[in-house]
């Protein structure tokens, strides 16, 4: 039987899973299948993006379980992003609809600024997803600020293209500035968090404005050891570090479940991905365990404001977090 | 005879001298006598603000010393800034010019966003400078986006109430995001800026877009100590740290003199304040030997993130650094 996953309540009224499944890194030729098996084993939430370069495929296995009778559509909460190079006004909408499209839906549930980050448009006849260089590692901005692109996403959000809206990469100062000019408060806030990269007051700051938190990387650097990053490879993984580990023999939990467990006790979704069948399952059932108070302290005094998904960490000069 | 300091060209074509004198903190009875001496120990820029609250008897100070012929308006380079409460478009030209009274100027040479924070108008007449706090202890923020303050800027830059303007305590995403909205870019950029908090990836951001930095707090905490910061008083003095001290034996100078070179020989401008006439001499005379590059180094790798001048480090719950 599939894992109870408790849901947040957004500032809109809906509700959101606390554990979805990331789309990030997922194959092409398995993703279909991934994310139906993932279906299967309990998952809700899927979070994709237009930069991940599967949504077809995601489509496909959502369409699948749907067919089979698995699900029903309002079951689930199918997360997508707004890539960069899409930030202009005009472009919003339409890159919007030929997600859903090729998502196969006709809404999202949570559709999200990727970067504050705002790139030159690229058709998506000429190349999709368009990544972020515009051709030969050469960087082209547009003049679009992160205003004019707000206001894009809450007519989308009015029109109903999606049930709720975010922003992701947001520093508190851009917080704070969305704040001011948003129409519609975003109703989450998806950032990089673990526990080297904690954010407290970030995490803390959302909180006060009822903006809901999604940690990505849940397991910090074993994420980007694939991408053969530098920080990553140089620094303790997380899912070997003797702290986390002790925790989860005395919980009888994976290190994986109590980076998760840290994540959700304090109120952050997660999203993490796996294509191995018990590591899906078990990944889903971090809510079914409690941390003490001292443990959750603990790991969270392992910050060390380490963040390896910084574009400059890629080669690419654009420090938004400097 | 002062010595010689050289100067920054501004994007504008403009110059603003690498040194100059910090009024922050700076009290209302020694304030006008501090100015009128620095001027003759050969400053040229003073940096003021409104929430300084001394730029009436700033003003007294550069009226003495222009009256008595030592220097003439255009020799002078006079920077005030914005304060969060006049974020506002319709507040911005009403205080800038109630600011020129003060002073008894008819320009400033630099007009600067003092933080990216904007709260409720506060009339001057009912209390100035208005501080962070609305009445007993209450934060009340203002829905002015950074972007409204920035265009009403710009409109008071067109007009020639400045020369030239600038932002400070911006993070590099909201730099990111005036390069997108802005008519002109900024000239300057002022941030806390020492070997604890180097923000080399901020500095070369700027640098990068012709944006000249300025550093505040150049000697790290020994600022905020007057201030009874706990931060600043758990942290060894950069005056008295003996890396600093024994490059500055080797250059026959101070460690003061070599914090403010460190700054100035990377382009970084600095606005200390003494009134100590031989520390004041002392601080405006840091352009006459050079560091060598591995000294440089050195001191820039004493960096750790430190940051002092942060709202909640006051108590002030507007987490612009989260």
């Amino acid at each position: 039987m599939a894992p109870t996953v408790p849901t947040v309540k957004l500032n809109n009224g809906r509700e959101m899973p606390l554990v979805g499944f990331g789309l990030w890194k997922v194959n092409n030729d398995t993703c279909a299948d991934q994310v139906y098996n993932a279906i299967k084993t309990g998952y809700r939430l899927f979070d994709g993006a237009c930069d991940y370069g599967n949504e077809v495929e995601s489509g496909q296995g959502v369409k699948r379980a749907i067919d089979e009778g698995i699900v029903k559509r309002e079951d689930l909460f199918i997360v997508s992003k707004l890539w960069n190079s899409f930030h202009d006004k005009e472009h919003v909408k339409p890159i919007l609809k030929k997600q859903l499209a090729d998502w196969g839906l006709d809404y999202f549930d949570l559709y999200i600024i990727h970067f504050p980050i705002a790139l030159k448009y690229v058709d998506p006849s000429v190349r999709y997803p368009p990544g972020f260089f515009y051709e030969d590692n050469k960087l082209v901005f547009s003049k679009a600020s992160l205003e004019e692109t707000y206001h894009a996403m809450e007519e989308c959000y009015e029109e109903g293209l999606m049930k709720s809206f975010g922003i992701s990469n947001y520093v508190g100062s851009l917080v704070l500035d969305v704040e001011r000019y948003a129409k519609h408060l975003p109703q989450t806030l998806q950032i990089e968090h673990h526990p080297y990269l904690v954010q407290q007051d970030l995490v803390d700051l959302c909180k006060s404005r009822g903006i809901a938190v999604t940690a990505y990387s849940s397991f910090g650097p074993s994420s980007f050891l694939e991408l053969d990053m530098k920080r990553a490879q140089d620094t303790p993984l997380l899912l070997e570090h003797a702290d986390i580990k002790s925790i989860a023999d005395k919980h009888n939990k994976t290190p994986a479940q109590v980076l998760l467990r840290w994540a959700t006790q304090r109120g952050v979704a997660v999203i993490p991905k796996s294509n191995n069948p018990t590591r899906l399952a078990q990944n889903l059932d971090v809510c079914s365990f409690d941390l003490t108070k001292e443990e959750i302290e603990k790991i969270s005094s392992m910050d060390k404001d380490l963040r390896f998904n910084s574009p400059p960490n890629y080669g690419i000069d654009i420090p938004i977090y400097a």
